[in-house]
């Protein structure tokens, strides 16, 4: 018998016709208040990954996180607003109890063998199994993924005092390994921990309001990145009047470019 | 008699009913098929600033181009899909002859008086007025910006020679002179010629899927910049499969960021 991976039981969704779905939240991905922000936005792409209109693969995902998900069920409306040729344009509610509690757009897309060449390199950094696992304790989603922090990581004194720079650096895989595909990429693009915490060492209530994501790679070399690590950095760019926004990139253990993805964060004080 | 700001004329929308907006397209901001795509973001964005139920101040904008936008006629629908105590959740849909062309997203929020510090820093550049002015010919809608570059202008033969590099930098103001808000920041988002002619040096045809623009200021910090210029900066990240994206900032002369911006775009080739 094989155990279902935590994943894939979180973002399970039952048909509930018209092309709607039903999911619930998973205990195993509970982030302090409701679920993490990295499962909802896997949960939204399922809706479209199991869509039987969908044409092609995910390019661009926007999430964005209207009301806390409260630990339940939920339903999640995709609709097709636009087909073309070679690309596809959904929008995607989540809603819980007749409320939206996110909205969302996916664009999929057809990719066609093309000129090429990635411009956000990899960084040179350390192998994963030469730098040591880091750990990480609090709420239960953390423990759903390996982290081995190279730079930026959370900070140990919380003595407010405040760094010019918050660029984090980390190798990141689901814990236990699963292969890699389009929903647990969208699902680890939201891996890093608020850049206003690095910037302050304080701790203030910060909660993310809009995440995208863009994907660079298709279904082969998600799966050529198999159970390895990614390479995931972050660093913050405005921060001002209660919102911040960073902007990431994530790469596989040969240094492929997979996503690229941005968010703006709420956050208190 | 003081005559219309084009700008003005082209993101002028009259009342529907329900809400909803209708628009027309503009000879002012032409593009070689259809609208410039940062004036549509403007018109989108300008049927979330001009609805009476609006909360706040612009916070991210995401709009998808689903399809080319026809001269002519179009409705915009807004829906406040959730109302908190400090931000509002709208999706935006433009519609020409029953078809859905373009979707949106826009979060706006009540900015809140808190600790800031932008970290992503102005680059050392020389002033506006000791830059001179680039000639920009073609589409209409280039006529309608003065530019001013400093890095990564557009080729100047079309060699096909490979680049590794598509940072551009330049200083942008619209012409005439306008002072700056958020419809126009929105619009000024979107200047940036296709990073992959850049890196190609290869005139091959393109179209932005999706952008994604964040706003650090409030009207009164884009009041204040006035009919300044905004350095604008953008450098591509990921370049594979038929689509590449972007990510870039604006500053205020006196070196404020004002916004963030991000999008991908397909290229043929």
């Amino acid at each position: 018998m094989t155990a279902t991976h935590p994943f894939d039981s979180a973002i399970a969704l039952q048909p509930q016709g018209e092309g709607g779905w039903q999911g619930r939240t998973h205990p195993a991905y509970a982030n302090m208040i409701g679920p993490y922000g990295g499962i909802t936005a896997a949960q939204v792409l399922n809706a479209v990954l199991r869509h039987p209109d969908r044409l092609g693969e995910p390019l661009a995902l926007t999430i964005n996180y209207a009301a806390a998900v409260a630990d339940g069920d939920f339903e999640l409306r995709p609709r097709a607003a636009r087909t073309n040729r070679s690309t596809q344009h959904w929008t995607v509610d989540m809603v819980q109890a007749g409320q939206v509690v996110v909205t969302a757009t996916v664009v999929t897309a057809v990719r066609r063998d093309t000129w090429g060449g990635h411009e956000a390199a990899m960084p040179p950094v350390p192998r994963p199994l030469d730098t040591p696992r880091t750990p990480r304790q609090g709420v239960e989603w953390l423990h759903r993924y390996e982290m081995r922090f190279l730079e930026g990581r959370i900070p140990a004194k919380w003595e407010g005092q405040t760094s010019a720079g918050s660029l984090t650096r980390l190798w990141l895989r689901d814990d236990p390994p699963r292969p890699l595909d389009f929903a647990s990429l969208a699902a680890m693009a939201d891996i890093f921990f608020p850049r206003v915490w690095l910037r302050r060492a304080t701790f203030v209530p910060i909660g993310t309001v809009s995440m995208t994501v863009y994907f660079h790679a298709d279904a082969v070399q998600l799966a050529a990145a198999g159970t390895g690590f990614l390479l995931a950095q972050a660093q913050g760019q405005g921060f001002a009047g209660g919102f911040f926004d960073h902007t990431g990139q994530l790469w596989d253990e040969a240094g492929a470019l997979l996503a690229t993805t941005h968010q703006v964060v709420y956050y208190r004080e």
